[in-house]
């Protein structure tokens, strides 16, 4: 397998700790998108999406999203399973790995990409032509990730994990949307949210994070 | 079960034909989101993030997501199989029926939410507060269904469904937004898109688009 990977960047972090609790490597091609090489004609023929990370499998199968990629990693190496083991539990960790995404992640996306100057003309990712920058987008996105991290730390107070009583896939979308959030958003984890920072420093101890 | 539902909006409205498409039925409770009843103390002890659909299982597990709740009829109804059936199909039809939310549906509602007077300080949904409409929002979501169409045209110029060769979950992800984004955003299928309106025609009339 290859993995068209971009190391700076919240989506193929997800698919590589992902990899990596599962044991699971692969050939890996680095994509630069603050250079635009996600835009490339070459990375375009492979996804004409021109996301990231995008799997291709040995015999040239094309798995060109994020949890769709951890879903075919999940059905091919189930153990350890990061996205539950029966339906209520398939259903729960899907939720809360959505809740992540759209009441963290986008909003530390929208964030960054609209303040960010290298994106002025491109506010929204991937291959969608010019788009402008919302300023307004972003400081929306700023006031979303502060309420998202409050909504996890009040979660947490109560729960060593984000879905259930194991480590999930839907704890890899918060650590990479927190540490993308902090990172390229700048908005830190504010001191009061201890439960969170508790977690956040448990995640972050396991090897997986370092992938 | 039961269904906490909202006729007119596009979330629930996938739960509905997905359930239909498998034959199962459970009760069914309206919420008016326009009337904000989605953000009531009754409904927000069910789901505090605010959103719907949200199932209550008949032992009050509660499945507050979507996708969460099409996962979990999916493994509790396997027959018609709506999200794949073997590693690669699983893969493929997620990742496809995400396309459908990020390029699409994501679109729509930014364009309905931040045009509609009613959202005018709730710019986004569920239970986050006071959240300014962005008109600029409004139309980038304008920008993006019509990218949207032409590219899920392109697409079924070559095939008869979204995903894969049978009908699945990322067809009713594109009716509902593309209902959705016709109706609420008013943004209309282009003429020039022959075979997105052929296909739109096709999925409309499978009794399930009626749920």
């Amino acid at each position: 397998m290859k993995l068209y990977d971009s190391t700076m960047a919240p989506n193929p972090r997800r698919v590589r700790i992902f990899m990596a609790e599962k044991g699971v490597t692969c050939d890996n091609v680095q994509i630069d998108i603050i250079k635009g090489e996600n835009l490339s004609e070459e990375f375009l023929a492979v996804n004409p999406r021109g996301f990231l990370p995008t799997l291709v499998l040995d015999d040239g199968t094309v798995i060109d999203e994020t949890v769709a990629i951890c879903r075919y990693i999940e059905e091919t190496h189930p153990e350890p399973p990061l996205m539950g083991t029966d339906p209520v539990s398939k259903a729960q960790i899907e939720a809360r790995q959505r809740h992540m995404e759209f009441d963290g992640l986008l909003g530390a996306m929208d964030a960054f990409r609209n303040s960010f100057p290298g994106f002025a003309s491109r506010g929204l990712g991937g291959n969608v032509g010019t788009i402008d920058a919302i300023p307004a987008l972003s400081e929306r996105g700023k006031t979303m990730v502060l309420k998202y991290y409050e909504t996890l730390n009040d979660h947490l107070a109560g729960s060593k994990f984000v879905a259930g009583d194991a480590f999930s896939v839907a704890d890899i979308t918060a650590l990479c949307t927190i540490d993308f959030a902090t990172a390229a958003a700048r908005v830190p984890i504010p001191d009061a949210c201890e439960d969170l920072k508790r977690w956040h420093g448990e995640v972050s101890a396991r090897p997986s994070a370092q992938a």
